[in-house]
């Protein structure tokens, strides 16, 4: 019989969704799950893969002989930016579910600006009837993307369907049929007729801290919502958080809805928390489901051992 | 010269709305607003046309000619339950604008309760982060969709777009490509699969009150939203409010969102507006653009005199 080599578990997820989803997943091949503390000195030489999320520190030391490293999410920052990497392949995760939750929390909260979510909140609470308020539809208002990978992409079509202007912003161009799109050298135009931003960057050298008091400035001011939005969901690496905050109480910023922070969990003293302007999901807004990710992993190691190339794998250059 | 005919315009909008239109519509032909006091005592029976939303108890005493009367809204309950109308064509309103707004509120408040949308506000209150929260999404969800004229239809379509399962109802039966429909005689069968019912019925002898515990009591019980829950974009009149509020108390609905009361504006002292699982819109969903109003209008009224039929005309028996 053919010698299978294992697959190394290491993801810092919710421990029950990763033991849930162990039950089905990898019938054919042993699996190494660090989160049991009964795998705490085994050897790790054999491991041909690994799947991680923010692993223990030591792990690529002992895991010598690695032919491909899968990532538990979207981003692979957790690992590029902290460990000293083996040679091999990094494979994102990609997934329809992953995609259509994003999409989800991009086009809710997109709608929850549009639709004044936080003034008629504010009204409910003083038990305050007031149908007069000036209501742009969403033809009226540009959404600018940042960021055309598959996630932003979908986000791009959804927000369309739902009648959103749409334009879109990549480091090197992307064509999207019926979107206008910009790059790195046309940033600023972009900016300029942007008035909700939506942030679905990787974290990578370039994009640490673009968030700032340059870029909001940028933004259009004279739009229909009454001043430039900001949403993040993409990585809170990519915001300079003190100046989200400046230019959220100066007015720089209408509002934010933010899912992703600098330091997560957001500290509880953070002032975000208390900004009427601002809506905090705690990075929610496209949890990795484990199964997902499991059978995501299975159909790339089946390609990979029938002698096809690996999807979604890293430039390690670009960071993504 | 042809003599033309004046149009009434007699609409109950916030009065500066209506000023604004009236500035650049029907340039061919004489204007009778009833909001300008200078026209109060003026005879009305040279007047074909009637726009209006809620007009004078004695309008249609006076104006004795009228060849069509129309709706500044797209329901017309507001006058065929309350007037002695003359025997001519009532044409609603019906417009892309109209369309595009209603469904913003319905795709915004379904993501929203799929979503999480109160738990988050109420940890972002209390400073608390917990991203461990079970999330359906929307594929898991079914909506189910009682009104399938042109608010409903493109409700579906946007609604399956975001990826949730949708079926939909209405009194005669429809057939829409990829949807499930049911009628008036299988409706138990569509609110046993439905976990978030979407109401987008006119308001007629027929469906009164109709949105009550009984209906509630058969939603379906064990979705993956813990528990049915109730939107009304169409008519308040259709909700038998004090089934609603006890439903919503006891449990029988996990929540609900609300743009239309049976009294409206909703009372100051209405338990509905200090619930934690309602939200509560001043029946703002779709409002009106009166611009978009006069545009229909003139529209449908260079149709009759083409000799072409009106279009979106009311059905008097079944009330839309």
């Amino acid at each position: 019989m053919q010698h299978v080599s294992p697959i190394i578990i290491d993801l810092k997820f919710a421990r029950e969704s990763v033991v849930a989803a162990l039950k089905t997943a990898f019938p054919n091949r042993p699996v190494i799950d660090k989160g049991d503390p009964a795998n705490l000195g085994r050897d790790l030489s054999d491991a041909t893969y690994a799947i991680v999320w923010k692993p223990d520190p030591g792990l690529f030391a002992k895991a010598t002989n690695l032919k491909v490293i899968f990532s538990g999410g979207a981003g692979v920052d957790h690992i590029l930016t902290t460990y000293e990497l083996p040679e091999v392949p990094i494979v994102r995760f990609v997934d329809r579910s992953l995609t259509d939750r994003m999409s989800e929390w991009v086009v809710w909260q997109c709608l929850h600006h549009l639709r004044h979510g936080a003034l008629y909140a504010k009204q409910q609470q003083q038990h305050v009837w007031n149908e007069v308020i000036s209501q742009p539809e969403a033809r009226d208002v540009t959404v600018g993307v940042m960021g055309l990978g598959v996630l932003g992409l979908d986000s791009v079509q959804k927000l369309k369907i739902m009648g959103f202007n749409v334009i879109g912003w990549s480091r090197s161009k992307k064509e999207i049929g019926g979107v206008e799109t910009f790059d790195a050298g046309s940033l600023e135009t972009f900016l300029k007729q942007t008035d909700l931003l939506v942030g679905l960057l990787p974290l990578t050298p370039e994009t640490k801290g673009l968030y700032d008091r340059s870029l909001f400035e940028k933004l259009h001011r004279k739009g229909p919502l009454g001043g430039p939005i900001f949403l993040n969901a993409g990585r809170g690496g990519s915001q300079n958080e003190a100046d989200l905050i400046a230019c959220l109480q100066d007015g720089s910023l209408k509002a934010a809805s933010l899912d992703v922070f600098a330091q997560e969990p957001l500290a509880a003293d953070s002032p975000l928390w208390s900004m009427p302007n601002v809506t905090i999901t705690p990075h929610a807004a496209a949890s990795s489901e484990v199964g997902a990710l499991f059978a995501h992993v299975e159909q790339q190691i089946v390609r990979l051992e029938a002698g096809l190339p690996l999807q979604y794998t890293v430039d390690r250059r670009l960071g993504y």
